[in-house]
């Protein structure tokens, strides 16, 4: 049963005081449930969520600890004492206690730092240090380390003996006296081979890693592309320090892909869940590119304005503006999306730039001419016969199904060249996506309109 | 040494025929690294890959070949014989042959299965007619199957003798005399264990599991929420009937995401990488929207040509339906983007919407004025006094704020509502994005400007 089947049993022992019961219920729930449970009675009664955390044994307390957002992280560290807060610290992950650290208020941070033996202290310090989103920041030290001389029967022994707080045990990494990576083998592996196997004999030295200050971007796409269970991380002197393990991975996937989103969107990205952002603070991720962009959509204004009288003598022709404009910025943030999310896959690279325009290029002839075709057709039977504007010539009409079929092999062009530049000169090409395309092809679209109607209309 | 390092060498290899020396280095490459080869080398030179192909033995040839596309994969079965062929249909995974089954064309489906045994075409003739993107469709057969009275030590022993083939040993599925799925256990629960422990004692019963039917982007919540290796997979009748396992999932991701992105730029999705998409491909999948976002531009175009003979007397305010128009656009898809997001990781629910909108209309109220404050400045202070537009008055400048302020509320508004109704009634809500709202909105806008302008500045 899920939390959603449990909740109200929840929380009529809450309301009936019912301490043990409660506490027998919590013990049976998955960890992710019993998160989600304390983070639903903290949002209204983040005291009695204080006390029902600490019904929890020590060990699923510290892992259902890790699950916790950091505001709720805050409440229950606020009370509960320095001999408790040092059992969950001594018992969590360190990457998930680094997460915690980074998120957490300094005061609070200071007084988990103080709880924690010298030993864990080091190493999220260290662990702090990493570039944020490299790999050494979401990477774990709980592995399982063997030796290539060890056998069979003497490493299962070991997994046996360390394996109960390893993050993993599923894969296992050999390493040198001086802590060189040399190889990498798994329990299936190991149960798959005889008892006297030697590991050295077994093992697949052909390791895929990742190194400290990897983006981690560039470490999902490993797991992902390999399937691996866990990805080793190494050091500058080919150490093994750490292992980011596929379920982290998951989430930092999330994230970017949530990242992605929103740059593409003109949005600062946010690393809170929706619901928990504040007013001011979405107000604050969103109006500095609405004001960017409105800016530069006065460009645009100016454009038109400069063409005023001439736009007076043929009103007609504003009509036509919203048409040309949108169907611009819908054929760009086409191209654009699928530019972006291609080299964010690692489908496509600068190299194939060229491949890329002249495959768009063709693309954007077929769009324009269907377009134009379509729209000439409507025009001149809807508008003029239909609905009888006689302004409507087939000047006219020709005028602005030129201007669209340009209009579509601008913003096609552009789409596919913006966010490639932008990746080829490290900038995140999420940022090029529809609103600046738009912006951007807006201006290009209503020159060549204009342009197109003085020339062939004479105004 | 990854492909690209590699590249160079393996292509000589292939010029100087040293296909013996080509295959010890294929041996010790990795699948995934083997596979970028052959599509690699199929791009130019099909025969040759084929031939590849063929050196590889026999148990990685069929991992290999599962990691191939189905132009690939369909130039390999057309290369190799009927024993080959069906070598490789029984060493592959269930979830991979039919996920192969439904890309390549009829008549080498029909050559594949004739030449699979009898119980494989069975389990791949079931496996096809679950829907498409249902936990059925994606599952695998290949699972560890325990019963509960086992011993510690005779389930280990089990493991060693049928793990070799399993997608998974690392989550072992305890099931009843009639298949129905009673618990799990993990290797690492095992391991742990004492070798007298029985199955029972030691198994969770409370299992997260997944039914055939349900949807692969809930399958992937559960994996992901959950931290799982694998999820069991029961029919209607509660019997375990397969597993679907991480690495599957992510896939099941990446593509879910990019299948949202390409709907939310008014694409029709495609599960083709963008380079192997053909031109003409690519524009049946663009076209549809852009004719029909085109054709209901042109609704906008109508309320702008109603108010033509108003605008004539007025021209000055055409100049700002651009930065209207875009503002609109930009505000609404920031709401939306955010708010399908959202609802794609699970964080809002359709119970949330008052909640939201009343979050949104705050925000909205702030954008809108911060907008409608600069741009007064702005119209005032450079096209007024700077740029000398004297036909911009005080009264012009503040219909065109008013009418930035409601556009935005109008736009975030309906970012919000849109997404969630279509959520509500079953429809994939990443449709209602920036094109659509988009649209809506600057018809919006024109209504209200024009409303605004002909009753305050009486044109």
């Amino acid at each position: 049963m899920d939390y959603d089947a449990l909740r109200e049993k929840l929380f009529g022992f809450i309301t009936d005081r019912k301490l043990k019961a409660l506490q027998l219920e919590l013990e049976d729930m998955n960890e992710f449930d019993v998160a989600e449970f304390l983070t639903d009675l903290g949002a209204n009664d983040p005291k009695s969520m204080a006390t029902v955390f600490r019904l929890l044994s020590k060990e699923r307390g510290a892992e259902i600890f890790a699950e916790l957002d950091a505001p709720e992280q805050e409440w229950i560290i606020n009370s509960i004492t320095d001999t408790e807060l040092a059992g969950i610290i001594e018992d969590m992950y360190v990457d998930d206690a680094v997460d915690m650290m980074e998120e957490l208020p300094a005061n609070v941070v200071k007084r988990v730092m103080r709880n924690a033996t010298p030993g864990t202290r080091d190493i999220i310090n260290q662990y702090l240090k990493y570039p944020e989103n490299s790999a050494g920041s979401i990477m774990t030290a709980e592995f399982v380390d063997l030796k290539k001389y060890m056998s069979v029967r003497e490493s299962i022994a070991r997994i046996r003996r360390i394996g109960e707080n390893k993050e993993t045990i599923y894969v296992c990494y050999v390493t040198s006296g001086d802590r060189k990576l040399e190889g990498v083998v798994t329990v299936k592996k190991l149960l798959l081979s005889n008892d006297d196997d030697v590991i050295e004999d077994i093992m697949d030295t052909n390791v895929i890693f990742a190194h400290t200050t990897d983006d981690q971007e560039d470490v999902s796409e490993k797991i992902s592309d390999y399937d691996l269970l866990a990805i080793p991380v190494v050091d500058k002197e080919s150490r093994l320090v750490g292992i980011v393990t596929v379920d982290d991975i998951i989430d930092v996937m999330q994230e970017e892909v949530t990242e992605d989103i929103e740059k593409m969107a003109a949005i600062t990205p946010s690393d809170k869940p929706y619901l928990k952002q504040s007013v001011i603070y979405i107000w604050k991720n969103r109006i500095p590119w609405l004001l960017l962009l409105m800016i530069s959509a006065t460009f645009t204004g100016m454009i038109i304005s400069s063409f005023e009288s001439a736009l007076a003598t043929q009103v007609v022709l504003v009509g036509f503006i919203p048409m040309l404009m949108d169907t611009g910025g819908n054929s760009g943030s086409q191209t654009s999306a699928t530019i972006i999310r291609s080299i964010s896959l690692g489908d496509i690279e600068f190299s194939d730039l060229f491949s890329i325009l002249w495959k768009e290029l063709r693309v954007a002839v077929l769009c324009g001419l269907s377009l134009a075709a379509v729209n000439f057709v409507k025009v001149m039977v809807v508008d003029r016969m239909l609905l009888g504007n006689t302004d409507i010539s087939f000047t006219v009409a020709a005028v602005v199904c030129l201007t669209l079929a340009l209009t579509v092999l601008a913003a096609k062009l552009m789409g596919c060249i913006l966010p490639m530049l932008a990746e080829k000169i490290g900038f995140d090409p999420a940022v090029m996506a529809s609103p600046f395309i738009t912006t951007i092809v807006d201006a290009i679209s209503l020159l060549v309109y204009f342009a197109l109607a003085t020339s062939i209309l004479h105004i």
